[in-house]
């Protein structure tokens, strides 16, 4: 299947105007015609695995395609069809992240809705297939994940030079940041300098910095603005900030995700990290059980308390306002049109302080 | 990390010293400098996942660089640093596709030796680390695959258009061929359409018609002649063929899997859709349980002679030396330079003829 990109040139006046009027209805059509190519080459009913991932895609704020608009209109640079390739690509990244992390941490839901592998499973056994319903739902939610990274590859390999690069190091980096994230939960590690590489690696570089590099290059710029990385850094540090904020004091009700969820698994954070400093022998007792299955849910909430309590939480607190601040700032410093400006300041308040 | 390509070209003079003399070590220089790269990045004590790469590497039959090799060599160009580069993505690849494989399957075993996802579990268990040992082993193999697919990725991006688009279309044969797989055993499909369909898309087409696809690419020949791609179809099946005789008929000592292993899993294969037709009642009995928690290890044995009684596993026996008969009076058939055609018409033996 290619992709016919010139017929959709990018006429959308803003990041969200392009996500929801542009970029939903072309990756719609594009799943579409993967379906059909399924369907031709292997009979009509053997296209469940792209239903899936069509089914998947629709939630989501599609904040990478959105940084990756405006990487893209900082340019300067008119309507690119390449846009709509990368928007799709980092969306189908994106998705692919999302099925794999869920099976990785074994998680019964995501976004408030049954994980990819749960509703595969509830599938199988509804509809008395042969095997294990919960190993079948693995192997399909792990082969789903692995359709949606070779179409983003595919998508990818197709823009211009600078951009494929810029894409390979995000990968790279996604990859990374999902390695410390699993190794440092297992090594129980409490350092500042892994939750702050797993936070920059798994967030900041993959949800902010990289798609306005991605887009910049589309635009024929290679090597983004100094003020612009640190921005995406900054911004991206914040989203992930709240991120880990959330899986300990989110409302599972908004957040979809157990209460908590990161405790229970012990992640390498910044706020355990600094817990590990700040927390009185009581909570250092109950910090040393988090990711372990010695953790009751009783001990998770009383950790969850103690972690209020040391000002841990207070602290991230002030990081994501000084960085959603210094990331405002370097907006300003950085020379752009003004309405790419109020958008990037715009979204990086929205990625700190958004409540799921 | 960027592949310096211009330092290695390739001058073997046949296709096994292209894998053993240039591409064996080409990966563990690749694979070397990504260790070196995460470790500068993350830390000298993480890097175990290039690492649980590396390792794994070393075995295998190279077979998909060997074809890609001839591919190439058909096409009278001289030496290609991108041979390289692509032998490399096809290695990956591969590599990518047996970590995923053995976790959808819940394999124990490859190549003899523990599974990945076993053994990164068994050292989980032994350094005593946080959380549960087999989760871990889940969720690390899945990512080492993860890993093994973005840089086969990005060293497939960057080869010639042409060769890129033979790439992508194989890896989406590979997935749609493990899509029917899976599929298939769950609803205990027996059809010979979809046995054919998953032999033709997740081997035949995957080891040695894309690989020679790519290959002549790079040596700018886009259209693969009619014969090589009738050729690779059935030298492709006969390697898929004797694959799935060997996963019921086959010695565990020299396949590394155990005995029966494919009569529990009920896949797809044509052994079992001609079973379908040919076998009397008490193995049509039988065969109802293949893939069900029900077919007991004494059922299997009891299967797998009723298999050979019936004739199934001659008819497939048959089939295997048909293939390789015409797909060595097809190598006589194009006209090609002796020592590929020599080789070509040896390559079709081996894969059908291999005990593991």
């Amino acid at each position: 299947m290619t992709v016919n990109a010139e017929k959709a040139a990018v006429l959308a006046p803003d990041d969200v105007t392009f996500v929801s009027g542009e970029l939903r209805p072309y990756l719609a059509d594009l799943l579409a015609r993967e379906q059909a190519a399924w369907k031709e080459r292997a009979g009509a009913s053997w296209a469940d695995l792209p239903e899936a991932l069509a089914a998947y895609l629709g939630g989501g704020k599609g904040l990478r395609p959105r940084f990756c608009y405006w990487g893209h209109a900082l340019t300067g640079e008119g309507a690119s069809p390449q846009l709509l390739q990368a928007g799709a690509a980092l969306e189908l990244l994106h998705t692919f992240a999302l099925i794999h992390d869920d099976l990785m941490d074994n998680s019964d839901t995501r976004r408030g809705r049954p994980a990819l592998h749960r509703a595969i499973a509830a599938r199988h056994r509804r509809d008395g297939r042969a095997g294990d319903p919960d190993q079948y739902g693995l192997a399909m939610a792990l082969l789903a994940g692995d359709l949606a990274f070779s179409v983003a590859s595919r998508l990818a390999a197709a823009l211009p030079a600078p951009a494929v690069t810029a894409w390979s190091r995000m990968v790279d980096e996604l990859v990374l940041g999902q390695f410390l994230d699993l190794a440092g939960s297992a090594r129980q590690d409490r350092s500042r300098e892994v939750a702050c590489a797993t936070t920059l690696l798994k967030s900041g570089q993959y949800t902010v910095t990289s798609p306005l590099r991605i887009g910049a290059a589309l635009g024929g710029v290679p090597e983004l603005p100094a003020e612009l990385v640190r921005y995406g850094d900054l911004a991206g540090e914040a989203f992930q900030l709240r991120d880990d904020l959330l899986g300990v004091f989110g409302d599972p009700r908004r957040t979809g995700k157990p209460v908590g969820d990161d405790l229970m698994s012990g992640k390498p954070t910044q706020v355990l990290a600094l817990a590990a400093d700040m927390l009185p022998p009581y909570g250092q007792a109950l910090l040393a059980l988090a990711g372990t299955s010695a953790l009751t849910p009783s001990d998770a909430a009383e950790l969850t308390s103690e972690l209020t309590r040391c000002g841990a939480r207070d602290r991230v607190e002030q990081k994501i306002r000084r960085n959603v601040d210094l990331a405002c700032a370097l907006v300003d410093r950085a020379v752009l049109p003004s309405r790419a400006g109020d958008a990037l300041r715009k979204l990086a308040l929205a990625a700190a302080d958004r409540q799921w």
